[in-house]
């Protein structure tokens, strides 16, 4: 996504470590007592604006969502978004997905969302992308053991390819949507990406994956 | 498929026995025999009029390909391919997927093919697609280990289920196409269908997969 230089995200992320968590390897293992409960816990890598995240935390007050996200200039209106929701099931980290396992202990994470994530399509950048194995080894290792990997895409060679990694991975397939929005799933909550595209007629793709 | 009386079916079985293989039970474990050599042989399941069996066989001389089709009124087109085509790596097989393991041997099949099987859209058919478990199971039966089904569809719910499918099976997923003409494979072979519904823009998937 592209990033505008926001001079204000800084001092948004000062005063708000409440919602945007400030050195979350602080809080591994201990992410429920951060939320204060005992709800399990879903994660979205890549969260951009947060849409996506705070429409799914107003449809399940019963799960606690988490959003990664890199990017400090767009992570900022994900947070102003979640202070508007009112919501008291999100928080933010403004972290690299490279950490997860340094951010959340065995079993701590139920789901894990990818949505739209960087296809990265030349081959010499298989790495980056979110579903190689490497990231794949890093997700089994915080999700419990019926955890399930949802993503969405509308780039079909990252889809292929994706498919195929996690069944590579060893991975289970639980479900494969080949045109998300022609089958009117009345639950799929839409990312601001998904929202532009698929009004061009974008097929968006889903899939959710467990591991074994 | 449609079929169409044709009254010289029957005469055309009868002419061409060493086309159209009567009793195949008779030569399971023995069809490389059949063949007078060694290659490995591949299976089309629901060869229809032929078109992509005589294809592949044309290419890959190195390999003996057997057509399975239930249909007399449609098979002896094929057959009729068959012998214009002065091909001797290709047998038919008059006769039901369900007799796979009474037709073959374990081993000794190496690959499978399913061209555009009969999609079996509603919920209480499910038995009947060619990629519900049952079939898979007998697919693994006469299949060497490192055998694969390569299958080719332009129906979405069909290869949505069909991933599923294979994944849970526990099969791995070697390959999977979303847009099997935009790719453009130069080794693709076209079945009659194919080409007629790629031809009004129809998306083709195809997916290789294998036996662990």
């Amino acid at each position: 996504m592209r990033q505008r230089n926001k001079p204000w995200a800084d001092d948004f992320l000062k005063d708000n470590p409440h919602i945007i968590i400030p050195n979350p390897v602080e809080n591994k293992a201990k992410w429920q007592s951060v939320f204060g409960n005992n709800n399990p816990i879903h994660i979205e890598i890549g969260t951009g604006k947060g849409q996506f995240l705070v429409g799914m935390a107003k449809q399940f007050p019963e799960i606690n969502f988490i959003g990664v996200e890199l990017a400090k200039s767009i992570i900022v209106t994900a947070g102003q978004k979640v202070i508007d929701s009112k919501l008291d099931n999100i928080l933010l980290l403004n972290e690299d997905a490279e950490k997860l396992q340094e951010i959340f202990a065995e079993n701590e994470i139920a789901s894990i969302y990818l949505n739209f994530s960087d296809p990265w399509p030349k081959n010499r950048h298989e790495k980056r992308r979110l579903t190689y194995h490497t990231f794949l080894e890093q997700y089994k290792k915080i999700m419990t053991a019926s955890g399930e990997i949802i993503f969405k895409t509308d780039n079909r060679g990252l889809f292929e390819y994706s498919l195929v990694s996690f069944s590579k991975f060893g991975m289970m397939l639980e479900e494969v949507n080949l045109d998300l929005h022609d089958h009117q799933d009345p639950l799929n909550v839409m990312t601001e990406y998904e929202e532009k595209f698929s009004e061009k007629g974008q097929l968006i793709y889903r899939c959710r994956a467990r591991f074994l």
